[in-house]
């Protein structure tokens, strides 16, 4: 479905409704199976004049983007249709992907087909992974937290262009009513570096991804194997006066994830690691027993911890639960981790901060008598719970290889090119805007 | 005064006294100036297999040896008396430099002439800073911080080999009885790569640094697929039997500094920086107002401290005054800066840990009518008092240019190599030995 | 079974198997019904010199002593097995009871019935309530506590006797091995002051408890109608050598306990207060969201509380949960109520210590949508979940009544009569031995 | 002087300037020797059905007001103005007390002698606290602190009418705006239950002191040689329309002091015990070790403290610089005073809560090796350091004699009678307005 101009402009005064009754037939109306989706790009990050952000570009213009929402919220839910319908209109190359519940809850009301997958929350299949080039979040912290676990066993996170939605979130980077900049400043990103100015002019037909240098779309510089498929027709010319001018790209903050493995003392093969975005944490749960954990930092016997229970969280996470438990506020771009005790019995347990490349190993003592805790990573319950000899292995994500490339993370896409500030703004807003962070002492409010 | 191999051997058998006695002449005990000595060697320092660690490379032995010592303890004082006799007996090139104080107290009873010069404490000439290759530190926590100090307006540090005597703590990396052993190996570090046989023979005067084989000084010999040249004879040949063998350098943990600048608004050019191994402390002092202070981060606003007092400490402090006012402890291999007020009003602001390139700004307020604040650096108190207006600009050192090559820091020679463990030990043991890390509950003691 | 004077003293030479052997029937190993025991004597708690102790009177020595243990650990079992019969032995007309599970475990090993009534543990009958005079706790500071909840829907707690059996524990006042002297101390205390001397001579027939007129004994001082009667007879002339001297009574620290309610808002008739000596305890347990709770103090809104739970905290479990989740430790005397946050959201949640009589009132908040939150009352899961609009109410105990008579709490038999000393003895070597509190820094161990 | 009913009426159209050239002479701007002044007034404080307040009782009108201001604000010196005039008018027999600088500043202003002494402030003399009936602040909580601070060396505090200037205080409890009001209710209380209503008829003669019963009024239940000059003619009579019912008595919040000596070992005679509603603080101040204090608690020996500081606060100063320093927040009907540390070195060092009746003392170690630490009293830094060896000795001040009658404490006037409520209020309102407990996280502002 391609809006002539005018349409476009008139469709401004239209209702989505009469919109869509105007334009579509009921067999656009229907879910698709996001396997027959052409493969995910790669997007590359280079280092910008401001050190601690990144510049997005894309080898082509992204094709496949995953919408997640906030359950239970009628608003969110309009505001997912307004966007897909915003992102359908103007970027007609683009496929939207949703979540099998929200594609069951909103395809009726939109004109055109999307792509889910029969998956229940939680389990992203390995599909989703390797198809989604982009992630758009309508929520709060939660939501973008649950898009991140999305691809929790992937190497590579899409970006994540996430929309706050009326309740500030800490990570929530763009106002929803921004939408239509935002996600224009994300697509054309890397368009103007990249390209000639010939591939922009008017009504040039789309240029294929193939154009660009097959070496830069190709590479995967986490992953050897990964490539684009080559015959798909697309690019930023068929999106008529987008272009941004060069240097515009969207700009990134790389948050470094952790890894999480979960190790039986017979297990041979230990599993493939988990990232999280925040943290992982054991907890006692609804036991009345304290936890007894043995710690090891680096492979060495630290400490024995006699808590509620403890975290290992991210930079990132170090806003979230870590904080409830006393744990420092830490820049994400202090490449570390934190070990937070919660409620430990002992006066003198303190919060440390570890290098982001020690691994950090938490084993369940035998003093815990058969007792289980449970583990929770980035807030979804693990199905194994940890018993007596099993450990908790977690040690830092590595965001740059050996090359120097940057790679791995969650690349949260920031807010702020108007003023060209860089992406601290976020996080002194969210201190002070979320946290009240030393909120001042004896004025009126 | 050279002694014959004989006589060294004899020696063992003798007091200092005796030895004294037998061997020096009244012209030996005398203090020269610092300034007559050879220039300062800067050695490298080489990434090894433990990722933490670095290893110490001369370029040829180091020659001048400043020892500091803590003032007021007469068995420190003795013990600085047997080190500076087994060192000039053991290694007779190398030149002795104590501090005027210690100079005055203890040359009576040696038999050769220590180097020093006419300095206050805390105020460390140029001079020094042009002649020290290495540093021992006989003391605890505040004498290594002193030495530090002593190059606080100087890029590089010299290595620091620190004796802890009777008080443990948390930097003091060897015990005294050790001294043998520890001086030996960080003596010979390197050693076997450099040189050339011919310059190292007996009775041979100092070879200049430059003749060393060019490509021979980027091996590591910490790691053990370095080796080195079979047929190096090389300088440290004048010691006999010092040869350690193989890829036995001394370790080096490179502890980042901050640097401190400051500054009037008044004043076209600021201060040169000063750097801090601890922190940095803005306190009320004796002043019964609470202090005022904008903070600013990477240039930005972040709040209105109303506090006793705020610190900025690098990962080394956060286990000192930050620790005591609620900071986290973070491990000194995080590169970050701690923010942390010390009694703020405010119930909600918490410690910050900051990136280490990240300049933080502490501005005073103009609310603070007039009053001024302390400024302490690494427990030193500064002459210059801050005032209203005024602000003290804080961003942490590079400890790695743009090549990759390790220069900064303060280099702290880590014990651990008989166990072949890295220098985690040394950290872990602080805190569990030191500050009493989760100190167990309950148990009896 | 009363033993001769002669077989007491042999007896001290033989194990208790052959003691058994030699004097018991198999008849003798029953275990019978407490109803069967005579009611349970209330005693008084007179004010000493030191103020903040009381001394314990028995109105006629105590007849029904609860031994509660420790589960799960032999050598407590083989200690309560001793105590039993040195119980026995010494003081004959004492009857043992035991929880089911302990009289189970070993009324094979004891020559005499020990009644128990059939009750799973935590759930005390009234039968239990009426009859026992003393408790004797042989564990840690759980069993105080599981003692305490025995009583939770009494207002009047048995005096405990408590030994510690090992593990150091806060409230834990004897050492086990002083059992002799301990158990003498409160059997007879008080005696030396009501009584004539008459009464303790020697080889006069013991004065049973019942001679005194019933109505007397089975009076409360708390209800203003009780009375003793002056010229009863009785007392503790069975037992030879026993007299220790006016004035000489087991000294009393009587704990304030909280009570609690939880209170339906459907429910006309809210249900009787539960007792509780450390604290109760709201926490989201194993579901992953913050418990939203309002807190109303003196029937006043004061704040909304986002946390993984709430405490409200007696003094005395000041040391317990509360302080895990940093709150601050209270002396057992400062008649005060302690709200505590556990892991609260927001950074400005500090502890507060309410006066005792304030009634504090905790609502779950309708934002809690339809979730539930445990409830614990000293450590024990309540089986009524916290739902949407549900109350818990707390108060402090009254433990003096308006004519100014002691009763409530649960009063603590304290140990150090020896050096003079009173009950601080206990609390600052709580503080000291088991929290490690203020644990000397630096220093080696 | 004495308004005319009629004057009285026309006056609310004029500026305080005409009123001034209208009605008064020269000579009436004077400032008076307070020695003149007839002696002091102790009111009673009876029970009421709210148990944490009082009702205040005076024996007669209160006749000398001091009024203590904030410094160097002119609004608040205008507001002092206005304060007097309306006194004066109102309640012409009440003599106004001002403190000698603020005397000076306003006296020009009124048409009205003031009182005042030649004092420094801080100093109060015996002379003011033999004269003072009743306190008003105009400031904040500062200002209630000095005023309090006046009375440090007497038993009783006049009650404290304080006016909030702006910033809200913790303590502060009325609006100025509602000065008319709040003063009625102070003046006035006790009148309509102590005397007969004849004495409250129009136009009648002014009912002197002495009418009143001899013993309600002479008795000082904590100082027996107080009386009432007898002749002093004076009553509620001469206040029109001011009658405002039986039982509407202003509230009183009566909050405990400590009392604090500072004892030399040498000193036979210790000085007289100093008082202080908020805390005594033992501080390094500029010097740059930390202070090592011993610390008995009940005369034993409970820890030794290491740290920038210590604090003894009552329940009033636990929202002071206890808070700062991580002190829980305690009610001020709570009988307890809190040790609190500043920056301790060890990491156990929790806040403790102790019963007011426990003496705590603070011994400066011999480890302190000839320094001396700053002691401050309710913000006052004491003019004799501590020394090595020095004892601060501090105990909490009883307000209720063994008669069970009220006095001691500083009687603080708690606004909140026209809803009924009694002084919770203000005390949660402190929390939620001043302090920003639990603020809310996340919430827009």
């Amino acid at each position: 479905m391609i809006l002539t101009p005018l349409l476009k402009r008139s469709a401004k005064g239209l209702s989505w409704k009469s919109l869509c009754f105007f334009s579509s037939t009921t067999s656009r109306r229907e879910i698709r199976d996001v396997a027959e989706l052409p493969e995910r790009l790669h997007p590359e990050y280079h280092d910008t004049k401001h050190l601690e952000l990144l510049c997005l570009h894309w080898p082509c213009p992204p094709r496949n983007v995953l919408i997640t929402k906030k359950n239970s919220d009628p608003s969110i839910t309009k505001s997912l249709v307004e966007l897909a319908h915003h992102i359908h209109t103007t970027y007609p190359h683009v496929n939207l992907i949703l979540e099998p519940h929200a594609a069951e809850e909103v395809h009726e009301q939109l004109c055109f087909p999307v792509y889910s997958s029969p998956t229940p929350r939680h389990e992203a299949p390995p599909v989703l992974r390797n198809k989604v080039d982009l992630i758009a979040t309508l929520g709060g912290d939660g939501t973008i937290l649950h898009a991140s676990s999305l691809f929790a066993t992937a190497k590579r996170v899409p970006p994540i262009l996430s929309f706050s939605m009326g309740t500030l979130g800490f990570l929530g980077e763009w106002k929803f009513k921004e939408y239509k900049r935002a996600f224009r400043e994300v697509y054309m990103s890397g368009a103007g570096v990249r390209y000639g100015s010939s591939l922009f002019e008017e009504d040039q037909p789309a240029a294929p991804c193939p154009d660009a240098p097959k070496e830069s779309i190709a590479k995967d510089p986490c992953d050897s194997s990964a490539h684009i498929h080559p015959s798909t027709p697309m690019g930023w010319s068929s999106i008529r006066g987008m272009s941004m001018g060069n240097g515009r790209g969207a700009r990134i903050l790389l948050r470094n994830r952790l890894k999480v493995q979960i190790v039986s003392p017979s297990s041979r093969n230990p599993p493939p690691p988990i990232h999280a975005m925040n943290e992982v944490i054991l907890h006692r749960g609804a036991d009345p027993h304290l936890a007894i954990v043995e710690v090891f930092v680096g492979g060495r016997f630290l400490t024995e911890a006699v808590a509620d229970g403890i975290i290992v969280s991210t930079p990132t996470g170090s806003t979230a639960y870590s904080l409830s438990s006393g744990g420092s506020i830490v820049h994400p771009l202090v490449s570390s981790l934190l070990l937070t005790p919660v409620c430990p019995r002992s006066l003198s347990f303190r919060p440390l901060v570890l290098p982001a490349n020690t691994p950090i190993t938490l084993r369940l003592s035998e003093k815990n008598r058969g007792r289980e805790v449970d583990v929770s990573i980035d807030g979804v319950k693990s199905s194994v719970a940890v018993g007596v000899g099993m450990e908790v292995r977690v040690w830092g994500e590595d965001i740059r290889n050996r090359e120097g490339v940057w790679c791995g993370g969650v690349p949260s896409i920031v807010r702020g090119r108007e003023n060209g500030a860089g992406g601290e703004d976020h996080w002194v807003g969210g201190l002070n805007g979320l946290l009240k962070f030393n909120y001042p002492f004896g004025e009126e409010t």
